[in-house]
């Protein structure tokens, strides 16, 4: 890939002599998992230390019975046992160029298969548009492409771009709106089969339905939105997700690290020594204390305000810019999966209402019932509606407005899971929002270590909110840990020989 | 799904009383197979009569051993023994407007799973263009749709569509443009993260490529078609596909009828009687006559030239019109699935070279090795250059033409296998074609009984080569069936009170 050369993980130099180096990872994400897994193979002795019940982070998958651990509204996901009926919280697309991530699935034996991500054949819906009746996006590609191709075909004929393009350029370029939009042959726009047929098409002859009005096709911002998204570089297609559910990627790596992690350890302290890192966490009620050569955290930058330390004055300043970012999704156990009735078998609705988003399981097609998304926003304003809720009225209120799209949906609502990650304990909050000028500060200071401390995490990456950011960010830790190695002469002196 | 009222199979009127009215399907293909597995459910007297060795007409998968009948060229795929080592050689993608079919996959238990068709992160190669280089097919989108963007903001500035187009509805086209081509604040295009960055865009911010020369964006002929492939309503993302291989579906119909299927069996005269339909066929050398109360005739119309018959005048005119259409496939069991190492998960690679499309699998993702298809064509002099060879020398070809888009493409080829639909025993075609207007005359004529004897297949539907037409054409042909039944008055009459 052009825009990533990732030719296979950071080899870590590896402990030489008898006298196992030390790690802590503050964190069990994606981003402390990799981490863990490429110190223990290199031979370190590691430890994994998380706040949460479980690890994996924001890589979270819902099944029957887990808990899902909301600040103040703690519930337990009410699925049917069934091994197809999860939820992604987190992250659940993968793209064919985040290629640390594939790596990891490759190594670690995570199975993964195609997930449709666009659908034409589902809806796009604004409430001030078409009497806030739902269209298929079919039909408004075809539509939109088809006067776009018409109005620029008028223009060239009058020359506007002579001194652009040659009279060859000018042929080829017609030739190519009216292929793009589907033109007739006096290339006008008259509705086009790509839309499908008013008749049944296997029958007779394709009648293309008539055209929206022009007015409509460029007027909405959700319509607008939809027309370019598969066209965004981490979503377009083909994109993939792990079978059975995204947590697959946690199972692979705990199955491969050996390393202790220990969860519902919450760290209240973080001292650079000279020649290694004090930690002190609780567990328990206890509060522990332990002595590594290094650290590599993985907590949330805007925590590390509560927590003691004596991070430089530099560093501290960097972390303190990170603002937490919002997220919030509902799944919604279905007891009939009837958006397949409709012809969608997956990808995503898009609606200008507050649940912004639907998505259909595109896997176990067929099944009696299904998981879908039923919302899935990050504008700051729509999260915090919701947020405001109890769990409950969300269910509620992505009910009615599923309703707009697929009239009689509250009916097929069998139970709800809703994680708000700006309000999730020991997350809260997803993404990172920071003004560019302070990115373009902060960044560079905290990819490099403090003393012997590390951060990491999808945070310090240019790609926050997604598992290649978090592995991107393990790895340029791992390449600056082998370069400060080197140049360290430590009491384990003999066991750094590189 | 509005260009498809489809809301079941037709309910074929049962038979009542005693005797079992009897009834020939002669084909086992898509068409024949759902015929029978209709009537017989409506319990009717139903004898399969196929000419080949096999049940399925093109729905045909390839794995290891199968033989493949091609005329003077028989040979045996050599692929491993491996269930996901298999070659879809006719249909391999079903979209989720197709209801018929999707309808029998649900009630037949067919497993399906989403395939991936359109892949961005392909290549495009033509010869004439980038020095014969492929590019991958997100770099051209971006570079497309940025050009057309740029062009058709600075058109309508000058207000050339005034009279089209009110102030609101230009600045809502203008904003459309921009969010399309991905403009830069001036309204110009100068290449897009769309399409990646050239340095790691996790670690750094996205720095676009430069944009193609304007001049090669619109040249390509297979460049435009690209840019509208995944247009094409049959096309629509996303696209789904049997698990496990195509012919899941001609399985799925097997299992569920009991009726016998006779294989080997060429039939050699077809006589409309006042009361019912004479069939003679030959098998094991033995010429058997069998009489039955109706016929459904699944036979390529091209063969019906060969078989005695006395269909009326107007019934043979109509079916000496149709034309064989051409299609080619190669399929090569690769060693390694390289493509997955340049990012690639399923899709389709397109080039102006013989071979035409590379097909990716995007099951069994990861694995050790792939059948991934090797050339795709339906011109019908590229497959004449194809058909002229052997399968030897096919194979020899479509591999130079791969080494034009993946270096040392030869080099990962294991074995096999070639499938020109024009010269396969009992088939020796794929798809109609005929001039329009006797296409108009025509098709209504074949789409009626002629006696008691109903065309069927694919080729009397307006969808020839989909899987979906054959059904079509099934149903149609089994409502003609229920209209014809109420009105005779037979020898079996007691049987037929509907």
């Amino acid at each position: 890939m052009q825009s990533n050369d990732f030719q296979g993980p950071v080899s870590v130099a590896p402990v030489k002599g008898k006298n196992k180096a030390k790690v802590a990872v503050l964190g069990a994400g994606i981003s402390g998992l990799s981490t863990a897994y490429e110190l223990e193979r290199a031979g370190y002795d590691v430890v994994i230390i998380e706040a949460s019940f479980r690890a994996g982070g924001r890589n979270m998958t819902v099944r029957h019975g887990d808990k899902i651990d909301e600040m103040g509204h703690t519930r337990y996901c009410q699925f049917d046992q069934d091994e197809n009926l999860y939820f992604n919280c987190g992250p659940a697309r993968i793209p064919g160029h985040h290629k640390r991530l594939l790596h990891y699935c490759r190594a670690l034996n995570v199975p993964l298969q195609i997930k449709a991500n666009s659908n034409q054949l589902a809806y796009i819906q604004d409430e001030k548009i078409n009497g806030g009746k739902p269209i298929r996006q079919v039909d408004y590609r075809a539509d939109a492409n088809g006067f776009l191709s018409e109005m620029m075909s008028k223009s060239i004929d009058k020359g506007a771009f002579e001194q652009q393009l040659s009279e060859e350029d000018t042929e080829n370029f017609l030739s190519y709106l009216k292929a793009f939009g589907s033109l007739n042959e006096k290339g006008k726009y008259t509705g086009s089969d790509r839309a499908g047929s008013q008749r049944d098409r296997m029958l007779f002859p394709p009648t293309p339905k008539a055209p929206m009005p022009l007015h409509d096709v460029f007027k909405s911002d959700v319509w607008r939105g939809v027309s370019f998204a598969s066209q965004i570089y981490d979503w377009v297609e083909p994109l993939m997700e792990v079978k059975g559910g995204m947590d697959g990627i946690v199972k692979g790596f705990l199955r491969n690290i050996s390393s202790p992690v220990e969860l519902n350890a919450q760290v209240r302290k973080i001292h650079n020594l000279s020649d290694g890192v004090e930690i002190a966490y609780e567990q328990a009620g206890k509060l522990n204390t332990i002595k590594v050569d290094y650290c590599f955290n993985n907590i949330p930058a805007y925590f590390m305000a509560g927590i003691e330390n004596n991070l430089s004055p530099d560093y501290l300043n960097a972390l303190n810019k990170f603002k937490r970012g919002h997220l919030f999704k509902i799944g919604f156990q279905m007891r009939e999966r009837f958006w397949e009735k409709e012809g969608i078998y997956g990808g995503i609705t898009y609606t200008s209402q507050d649940n912004a988003q639907l998505w259909y399981p595109s896997h176990d097609i067929h099944a009696a019932k299904g998981v879908m998304l039923g919302a899935y926003c990050w504008d700051e304003k729509q999260c915090a509606r919701f947020e405001a809720m109890t769990p409950e009225q969300r269910f509620k209120y992505a009910a009615q407005c599923g309703e707009n799209i697929h009239p009689g949906y509250s009916g097929y609502i069998e139970n709800a899971v809703s994680i708000p990650w700006a309000r999730m304990n020991n997350q809260m909050g997803c993404g990172i929002h920071m003004e560019k000028e302070d990115w373009e500060h902060c960044l560079p200071i905290l990819q490099k270590p403090d003393g012997r401390h590390f951060m990491i995490g999808d945070q310090i990456s240019q790609h926050s909110g997604w598992q290649e950011g978090a592995l991107a960010a393990s790895q340029q830790a791992l390449s600056q840990f082998n370069q400060l190695q080197a140049s360290i002469t430590s009491s384990h002196g003999a066991a750094y020989v590189s």
